[in-house]
């Protein structure tokens, strides 16, 4: 998607270590106008596709998410890192490691909202070393749903979670990035084609 | 807005403590339709006012926020509640006590998504006792920024925040809820007309 690889020249920076700062689009401040193009680009990468409801992490994946969810009609439900006082009830629990905070993250979900039978689209802002999608997909396994969908903002080819997504039961899974960053090496940010 | 009233009665619950278990509809799922017509009814209560960018606080104030800011074409920056490794660079940090986890939660803003001289609506979606939105406002003017108003999804009037606001400097300032719910005693749900 070209909008949003020209902003991600323009405005992100390489931290080093993989880390890449884009939180003046999608990390910390939003252009809404921006965020609804990412989401009508993410609807149509799905096309043809039929999907009841979109999962995805808080707190990054929320807006994409959201923006993506207004195109196809259907709810969206975002995991929650910590368990809030008004979750009650059974939840889907799962962890993945953090790649920007360090440590092992909880993945919540109540059972209220992610349903048996239905075609899940998993949503986020970064596909990095594919962990914290897994346990979302896991998520949605747990609930005798399908995941039918990966499609994240940006993915960081060169960590290598698209293969480990494929070698891990999801081979026939279509996996959807807007822009692909194929190398961060020497302070560079390298987008494919 | 009389449809977020008639969900907040059909699937709201009151876990008592004034707590209001809504995470179908704002804190854990979110309808895209109902959150685009929140964000429009919140442009409409601040027609006529000069507005350059929303803040809001993570997490659950992302979707109203960026839903408002779609319609108001301004960015959106949301403060986050733990400094990620992409946060680099002066703050703005200022803390409130959570309602819903205990303790007090750091709020943080880099100081590149806040601007002096620029007209900021606070979105978030509580309003109870008012002091995580005066922590967002104290930021506002940290930055010698203006708050112009405050918009929240759902006041709880009887927590006395909009009146904690009003006694502390807030005195003149437009403060909208799209819903009040008046009482919450004997695990009623009363919402204002």
């Amino acid at each position: 998607m070209q909008a949003l690889k020209d902003r991600i020249l323009a405005e992100g920076q390489n931290l080093g270590s993989g880390i890449l700062k884009i939180d003046s689009i999608l990390n910390h401040q939003i252009y809404p106008d921006l965020m609804v193009e990412m989401g009508r680009e993410m609807a149509k990468r799905f096309e043809g596709i039929h999907i009841d409801r979109i999962l995805t992490a808080e707190i990054s994946g929320i807006a994409p998410a959201l923006t993506t969810g207004m195109v196809l009609n259907v709810p969206v439900v975002y995991a929650r890192k910590k368990k809030p006082i008004t979750m009650a009830g059974p939840v889907f629990l799962e962890t993945a490691p953090s790649h920007t905070k360090g440590g092992d993250v909880p993945l919540l979900v109540s059972a209220e909202f992610l349903h048996a039978g239905e075609k899940v689209l998993i949503v986020d802002d970064f596909l990095a070393t594919g962990k914290t999608l897994m346990a979302l997909a896991r998520m949605v396994q747990s609930a005798k749903a399908e995941v039918v969908g990966v499609g994240v903002v940006v993915e960081k080819s060169f960590e290598g979670g698209r293969e480990l997504m494929r070698q891990n039961g999801y081979s026939h899974l279509p996996i959807e990035a807007l822009a692909t960053i194929i190398n961060m090496d020497n302070g560079r940010i390298v987008l494919a084609e």
